[in-house]
This record gives structure tokens, C-alpha cells and sequence, in this order.
């Protein structure tokens, strides 16, 4: 079974990364959600990212804040493409987690979305692209949302449009 | 025919986007290289990237220093993965196209790699990772390649290390 | 008809670019407001821009916040002057838009205000004072405005100063 | 007679806002290039400002480094539009000189470039697209330019392009 | 009459700027308050500095928030001692004042503070340490306030100490 | 008797400083807490670092915000490992504590943490590191602690988790 | 044996991590030097580590740069005290690394030294204090290094000073 | 004597202090020069500073890189004025000397000039600015000061000019 990993180190986490495990619910696709933590449970991110691989986790999504190490270390643990969403728990506003996951050595990637709720559902989006190159029917969907995006610009754009005539 | 396409808006950048192709070149993965400019050439952009699509470009990579909106705008255009890569080619270091390319709002995601040549290399490789879910010669090579890297760690180590008896 | 255009991408930055279409008001300027992204609707954007220059829009200005690319995609599609105004919108407190906005390749130039409200009123002012290049009666209502600004200095002054005799 | 007036406060700036007095140059605006400086020489400052403006000074564009207050000196002393062009000329590379001009308060606006030469360049390009309002050979210029730049970007890219077949 | 003037561009900034004048209060320091502006009432600004270094006024301590530039200007204005305070006023938390305010270049010096209340207290501090290079009655008070400062760690330390025995 | 000594410069420190004394206090770990002041209370600082040096003291987390130099000072006094906490007291949210609690010139150290709560709290953590390098009663707690977080990592996951079968 | 153990991800950190290697070694403390990486060797990182410190390592200095894992990841295989050393070896001068090994979570710290020379140095000088200890030779020489290095300021003074008789 | 004291914590500083010392040596104001350590020799600091200031230091002025504590703690020795210079002398590029130098508590004040050499020329003229409110032939050499400056603007400025007629 195909499906995407959805990972982070705190329980206070989930209330930013919940949006994309929203997104990837509305859009159908099959995901899994976990706590683990790159310091305090290493052993259990090691364990979790080999037996997920082999059950058919294609990619990993790891939000992460401070210095956020989670993305790169299951990037280490794994060929999987990994996506890191930086969080912003501390006083420096993400931009600690922004640089701890962005900055990743030469030959272990991670693809890094913007700090935050933004980040979080762009995690899923990225993910379902990538998915899309196999899934014809997941393809159609992720083009169908982008023109109801474009017509949400629209119908936002009247509430508040001036027009001269 | 699948492949990668690589994309920047100035000659000046192959300085370092090279990297990227190189890399690919050594793993045997297709790829494209062109310059076009989200400012300067639009339509020529817009026109690539459906064109690139319909011949079956698989995903889009993207370098650009500066206010770096071409990574954005390419992932405007199509619902293939685009991968940014943030170049260091103004005085502020590469944190202008580090955040231009990261900070993307929800649904129109780019997955950033470091500024510079690491997150060159590093686009090649998650290109690969995506590239390899259904390519398994590919995805064994990219286990092969983390078993050098892994193996050149002990033998650089040899060169510097003091270890006590 | 000559006048300014208004351009943002989402109907929440109107709480700030409200500022700018109240001072166009206030001094008599014609204006457009109009919603449209250079992400979720690129196709959009540019036949406004196409149509609106046509039309008679002498310039544009651009409220944006995160990767701010509205403002650097309008610029590519029209000789008119445009001005970006960076907003506040994400956890970097704007530095994302403003380096998203001011660091403009050469050649495609984007008039960069300040991040936030400071910004939006000023874009009015300088849109009309590029427009007054041409229209003395709006010339004498800037500098008229300006006497009246440094009389509030004065007013305003009154009410927390100390003069010793 | 319609001008543009280029402004800095030593000598030193001549090297990067060169590019602006060159681009003007190339398109046959014409340009006056002045120091004055707004700690140095207020008055000075003042005093042109004032009489450029009656001869027939359209806009003033302004480089400055550091604590970068001319800019802000002149939207101050005019109606006239400003544009800043923020130079790198402290250890803080230019991030100084940005701020200090961009963070202009609500009434006086400037228009701020790039910092250093990309931003010199564009200062002259956004001063021409403003007089080409009112000047067609200006604006047909410009749009010309545009194309150059657009045709630019494809030989510049057979350079160095890959294409598959 | 020898006095202090304190100098900031807007009636909001009297919030933080009132720690200065409540410190000069305090220590029996004749000051003068006044609202003016470098950019909305430049000629203002000029007539006071220059009027009020004639009525005896020693030094000058200027608060203002953004792209700060009323302290440079005042510093321009006169060869009296000029104290800066960045006020947190934009959404960039003081910094944009902080580099507007201390990035002054060479020969025209402003002494800078911390952003907000410890720096308006502080430029309060500092202009009583000059003015008491040649009033011993004030230098005895600045001794003896450094003596209670002490004495209320000590104080303070009491109320959370924990103390082996 | 061994202890550890917990400095900080003023008594709302306390609010996040008493992280690390519950710490300390949770595991049995003998500490004294005390306000003292690198700038009003110099002597004070070096009388007691010599003085508690003497007693037992291991050695010193010292937490300060804004121009943090307490740390520094200490470090100055002591040969005992000094480790400091830079806390958010300020506009800049801990920036300025922590490069002036880091930055540190050669032979002088302090071992830095995160700004805030979360150094406050590994402050102590570092310290029993240290002290149980010679107490294998409390390297075992430490060894312990671990245990239990990596087991509440499970148990929080648990509240969360999304398990595919 | 009780010895000192000196990881770093690659062989060009040595350039700067040498520095601390020869303070080490100057002062006579055991150690030992070697390459692991916690993304390239993760494994390799984990075994080294156990063995290292059931071998009497009593204390890991970790040096690394851009995203700086190493640190927090040896961090969370022992209870031994972690001393991090980030490196300048990215375009953000070692911002990125800086933040990446400061900014660690509760429960497992990492002692942060300044980035570069200054904190290779004083990680050896660091590691030296908490040895000293338990080390009464070792902390003699620590207390004679700090007279030697008060003597040779006044020395290095005596070269360029300028007293008034 | 009146005099000012110039102090620095490594001789390398002299390159961009010297700076400040011939300034006043131009002016004629009667100067020491100085090395000291807020953390290698902070006695010989508190001994000096005590001693200077009874022989008739006026003003202490302080340039220091990194965590830059000198100032800082002269400002606690003394109730003279004190000058402070961040140097640039880390990867940070002064950010960290500028922090550490202009974040003061309230009460202990340091006044602060732009990083590096501007920084320190600027020094030399706020200490003279200081002396001249008594010595009305120092204040008449600043005054004439700004005119040479003034007027060398304009010879300057003859040198790149372009007028138009």
C-alpha cells in the first residue's frame, strides 16, 4: 500500500501540522501520522522509517521547530523524498527551524516549504504532486483544485473589487 | 520520454547550477538545461513549461538568485514537483532567494534546497529520490551511492583521525 | 481615463492596501482594487494587466506578503510603474516580502514602500505624486497636503511639550 | 527642461550608481549627477533640490550606504517622486542602507531599488518608465528594450542549453 | 540656561520617549519635549535646533522609530552631542531604526541606545553623565544612584534567593 | 559540598530561570539561585563567584537578556564551567542575548543554550551531565530521564496517531 | 582512560577544529579525533559514540557547519556533557549552523561555543574546565593559561600604547 | 588633565582604533590609548579605569568584536561618559559587537557608533562634540570642521558632476 508519513517530534505540533494531514484526508490520499523525535526517541525514528519504507511509505513529511533535526535525520535513514515544514516554537519565529532543515550537507535533500500553516498544507501538496506522477486519477484532482483556486480568486476579488467603467 | 528539467534566469548561474546537471549526468537520469527569466521572458517560460510537460518532463528544477520568483512562477504553471534552489548572487548572501523561493503561499508549493552549490547537488538528488519511487535501477543506485558516501566518511576519517589505543 | 490600478492577491491583505485606496480617494484619484495572484491566477494577471494598461492605468501597485512575486510579475508584463508594498503576513514580519519585492533583476524594475500600512498609504503618495507630474491641480493638493502635515507636527507638538522660558 | 536628477553623497557611490547615469545615457534621457549629502551638506541639499526643481528636474534618484538618510532628506524637501537605491557600503551590506530607506514614515514616500548595482540600473529604468507617461518615443523604447531582454534570455540560453529530442 | 532637548517625530512615540523625561525629572534636570519631524517639518526642525543651541541647550536626545532619520539630521543641524533612541514602531522590531540610527558615517556622530524604554531611560543617563563633567552636584547624584542600583540587586536577590548553608 | 550556582541579573529572570531550579530540585541536585548584576553590581558578582567558588560551587548557569554580559563576566572570574541562558527580554526576542552570551573570544568560554525556556530548562540538564561525569547515582537519573522521554514520546503519539493497517 | 572525543562531518572542518585538537593537546588532555557524519554515517555515528564513551570518553566536541546536526544527534546517544562549534562553511556565515546546534529542545543540551576559530578554541577550553574538575593539575594549569593570558594583554598593550604623564 | 581614554581588548583592534586616536591627534585633544579585557584581565580594566578617571579622563571610548563586553563593563566602573565601537571581527560582520554593545540595561549607559571604521572616526568627534560644550576653541575647530566637510562635498562632487545648461 502506498501512502505518505507524516511525522513530528511534539504532541503541541499537530496543531500546525494538522493541515496536512486535512489536505492529504480531503484529496483522498492515505497517510500516517506519528509522533518521534530525532533526540529523545532516535531509536524509534530509525525503527518506524525502515518498517514504514517497507510497508510502502513513499515519502516522509516532517514538521519540526527550534532546531529542527527530525527532517534530516529521516532523510538520512532513508531514499524516500523527505519534506521538511520548519515550525515556529521558539522566539526567533521559525527562522531556527527554517535554516536547520533547509541547509542539509551535498546527497541527503530535503524539500523545504515556508515556516508554518502555510508550509504545512504545501507539504501535502508537494507530496500528492509527487504521487501524481503515477496517479492519473490524484493528477486530474490536483489540476481540477488549481482552477477552483483560480475562480476563489474571482469570487474573493468581487467582495471588495472597484471597477471603473 | 521522462525527464528532469532544469531551469534559471541567467547564464551566470550554470556557475553553479552545473552542479545539478552533473549529478544527474552521473546517475543517468534525462534531463534539460535552459534559461528563461519569470521577468524578462514569461511567455517563453509559460510556453516551456506546458511544452516541457506534454514531452514528459517529470519535474522542474529551478535556481534563481536575488528576488527569485522564477521557481514560484514555474510552479504556477504546472502541477509537476518543482524544486528551487536559492543562489547566493547578490550582497545579501542568499537569503533574499532563500526566502523568495520558501516562503510560498498555500497550494503553489516549491521544495527548497540550501543556497548555493550543496542545494545544486542536493536538487539533483531529490529529483532522483522522486524519480526512483518507480524506477527501482535508479533507486538502487541512489542506495549504492549512500553506501559510498557513508564508506568515504570512514575513509577521509583515516586521514585526520587521532584515535587513543 | 487615467488611473491607478490596485492589485493584491488575497482579500485579507485588503485590511492593509484598504489605506492606499482610501488615500487615492481622499485626494480625488481614480482607481481600480482588484484581486488576482501570480500563483493561482497568472492567466488572469497578466489580461488584466494587458487590459487595464489599455484602458488607462497609469501605474500599478502591488500589496503582497510572503514570497511576494505579485508586484516582480506585474513589472514584467508593463512599462508602467510599478510599486510594491510588502506586508506582513507570515512569521518573518514581512522581511520575506519586502527582500521578495525589492530585490528586482535589472531591468524590471518594481518602487518599493515600507513593510505594512506605512507602505500601503504611501504608495498612494507616490503614485500621485508621479501622476501630479502632469496634473498641477493634484501637484497643488500634495503640497498643500504637505503644509498640512507639518502644521500637525506643530499641533500635535502642543499637546506633550515642555518649553522652558 | 525635463530631467532627472541623480543624487549621492561621495564620491565613492559613483561607482555603482554609475550604471544609472549609463542606462539614462543609452536612452537619452537626460541626467544631471550631483554629491550633496544630507549630514555633510544640508543646505547644500536643500538649496538644489529646490532649484532643480524649477528648471525642470522630474524626479530625483538617490544612492545612498550606511545610515542611508538622503533619500528620505530629499521626499522630504519635494513632491517630486523619489527613488532610493540602497548601496553596500558597510560591513552590514547594505542591509543598513536598505532599511534606512525603504522604512520611509506615512506622507513622504520613496521608491526603493535593489540594493547595489541591480538596483542603480533599475532606478533608471522605473525614472524613464515614469517620464515615458507622458513620453511615446520613451515608452516605445522601453518596450523595446523589453524585447532585446526577452531575445537576450533565448541566445543566452543556446549557450549553454541541453535539449532532449 | 544650560538644558536638554528631547526630540521625536510623533506624539505615539511619547510613550517610550516619557521614561527620558521622567529620568531628567527626576535627577532635577532642566529639558524641553517637542514633537518635529525630519521629513514633515524639516524647516521646523532646523529653526529649533539651531534656536534652542543658542538658549543654552547642551545636547540633544532624539527618539523615532522606521527608517529613523530625525536624529542624523539634528546631529547634521549642530556640533552639541546627539543622543539616538530606535523606537519599535514597524513590524521589523526596532531594527530598521536601530541601523538608521547607528550606521551614521564619519564626522557627524550620534550616540546610540537600546530599542525602546532601557534605551530612552538610558539617553537620559547619558546625558546626565555629560552634563556632570562640569556639575559636580549631578555627578554625586549619578554616584550615589549607581550605589542605590546596587544596593536593589541586593534587595531583589532576596526575595528568590536560595542559599546553601 | 558541590553545588550549582544559578545567577541572572534581575528578578523577572526568574520567571523563566525557574526552569532550571525545578530541574536541579527534580533530580536532587544541590543549587543556589541569586540575583547579581555584570553592570550594577560588579563587585557584588566577583565577591560571590570567588566566594561560592570556594564553598563548592561546580560551576555557573548565568541567564540574562538584551546585552547579556553576565555570562561573560563570570566566565571571567572563574575557572568553573559557565553555561548561559539567553532570554527574551527584549524587541529583538533573544537575539542580542544570545550573540552576546556566545560569541565569546578565544579562552574564554560559556556554554551556550537556547534562548528561553527550553535553555533554561537544558541548562540544568547540562550541568548534571557534567557533575555526573563523577556521580553515577545521578548519571543514572540522567540515563533514566531518557528513558522515560523517549517513552512519553510513544505515549503522546498514541494521543494522535494515525496507523495504517 | 578518560579522554576527550572531537567529531566533525568533514575533513575540511579540520581547518578550523585543529584549533581545538592543539589546545588539547598543549595542555595534555587525551583525545581523540575523528570524521562521523549523522547524516552521511548515522550508524557509524551511533556505534562510535557507545564505544567512545564505555572507552572513558568523558565529553564529545562536535564542530559543524550549515544545517549542524552532528552536534544535537551524539547529543542524544549519551549523557555525556556535548560542546557544539559551528562553522562558517555557507554563504550565511554560519548563522545557519549557529542556530541548527544552539536551538536544541528541552531535556537534551548541547554547550554552544561562538562560530569558527574563537569556538574551536574555547570548546578545548571548555572541556578543559570540566575535566579540571576532578583534576587538580589540570585546573592549576587552567588558573596559570588565565595569568599568562592577563600578562600578555598588558604586553601586547605596552606595543601600541599611548600614556599621558 | 583632561583627557580621553581610548581602550580596546586585542591589539589587533588598533587597525580600525587607530582610527579614532588620530582624529583626536588631528584636533589636538589630548588622549591615552590602551589594551584591556573585560574577560582576560578584568582587574587591570577596573584599576585602570578608577586610575584614569582621578588623573582626569573625561570620556572613555571603547572599540571591541564579537561578544563585545569591554564597553559594557567600563560603563559599570565609571560615571563618565562612555563611547562605544562594535568592531567587525567575526563571520557575524559586527552584528554581534553592535548588540552586545548597544543593548545596555537601563542605568548603565553606552553610546554607540556605526560598526568598524566610521564607527570609530565617529567616536573621536562625539567625545569632542562632548569636551567643546567647555572649550569654546574645540567647539570652534568643529564648527569649522563641517564647513571644510561641507565644502569638500562640493569639490567632490566638481569632479563627477554633470550639469545640464
Amino acid at each position: 500500500m502506498r501512502f505518505v508519513s507524516i511525522l513530528m517530534p511534539s504532541k503541541s505540533n499537530m496543531d500546525v501540522m494538522s493541515e496536512c494531514a486535512k489536505t492529504l484526508e480531503k484529496f483522498g490520499v492515505k497517510h500516517e501520522v506519528l509522533i518521534t523525535s530525532a533526540h529523545r526517541s532516535l531509536e524509534r525514528t530509525q525503527a518506524y522509517v525502515k518498517e514504514a519504507e517497507s510497508r510502502g511509505a513513499q515519502l516522509f513529511i516532517v514538521g519540526a521547530g527550534m532546531a529542527a533535526h527530525l527532517a534530516g535525520v529521516v532523510a538520512a535513514l532513508t531514499t524516500r523524498p523527505v519534506i521538511g515544514v520548519p515550525l515556529n516554537t521558539s522566539p526567533l519565529h521559525g527562522v531556527d527551524a527554517l535554516l536547520s532543515t533547509v541547509q542539509m550537507p551535498s546527497g541527503i535533500p530535503v524539500g523545504v516549504m515556508a515556516i508554518g500553516s502555510a508550509g504545512a498544507t504545501n507539504s501535502a501538496f508537494l507530496a500528492m504532486q509527487i504521487l501524481a506522477l503515477e496517479d492519473a486519477e490524484l493528477d486530474a484532482k490536483l489540476k481540477e483544485d488549481r482552477i477552483l483556486k483560480a475562480k476563489k480568486v474571482e469570487v474573493d476579488s468581487e467582495d471588495i473589487e472597484v471597477r471603473l467603467l
